[in-house]
């Protein structure tokens, strides 16, 4: 069936969580959000672009930085309320330059940096 | 440094979406929803306890499926405001039967159905 953005489920603030996966290694490098309009910029240029909240304005990622995130597929879960987005990453993911946001790991209580920065 | 779920960032509902993908394979099964209470719950016991916003109640992931998640290691995002579990999930972890709930992927603009569900 023919997909519109407008079917996803969003929340009270008109946004969708975003999962992007590296598709080469299916390390999971981010979590953002996005709202209709993202989603369809998304599909259509094929370069994830997400919600900012803090600068409410449109993100799309690694226009600035050059750590773009290029569309390999886009899924929907099954409430329909939630993206993975398959990528391929150029650099890093993590605005601390590390290759995916999810460097720190809980082990035996305590916080560990499972991950270096990426050399510049 | 000694972890304190108290210490990530909770939305206005005091909950923080969880990221479950399989460890062994590195597919993302599904994204649901902890509390601080959940966060420590799932720590304690190594099975992955979310926060279930319809019932409002802790929800023990497979508790009443046998669809159970065993943590294998918790991580946290830059932003301390998404969190990351890699599990090994016995049978499917949708309740549509369905081993990741993200089994819809967008196709030239339509809708494709790419996981059947599993044998019973």
């Amino acid at each position: 069936m023919s997909f519109d953005p407008a079917t996803l489920v969003y929340d009270a603030n008109g946004l969708i969580p975003c999962i992007a996966q590296e598709e080469a290694t299916g390390e999971v490098l981010m979590m953002a959000w996005m709202n209709a309009e993202a989603v369809a910029r998304t599909l259509e240029t094929g370069r994830v672009t997400y919600w900012s909240r803090s600068r409410q304005s449109f993100w799309v990622k690694g226009e600035s930085s050059g750590h773009l995130q290029a569309l390999v597929e886009l899924r929907v879960d099954c409430d329909r309320d939630c993206l993975l987005a398959l990528v391929r990453q150029t650099g890093p993911a993590c605005h601390t330059n590390r290759r995916s946001c999810f460097y720190t790991a809980l082990r035996d209580g305590d916080e560990v940096e499972i991950l270096q920065p990426m050399a510049g």
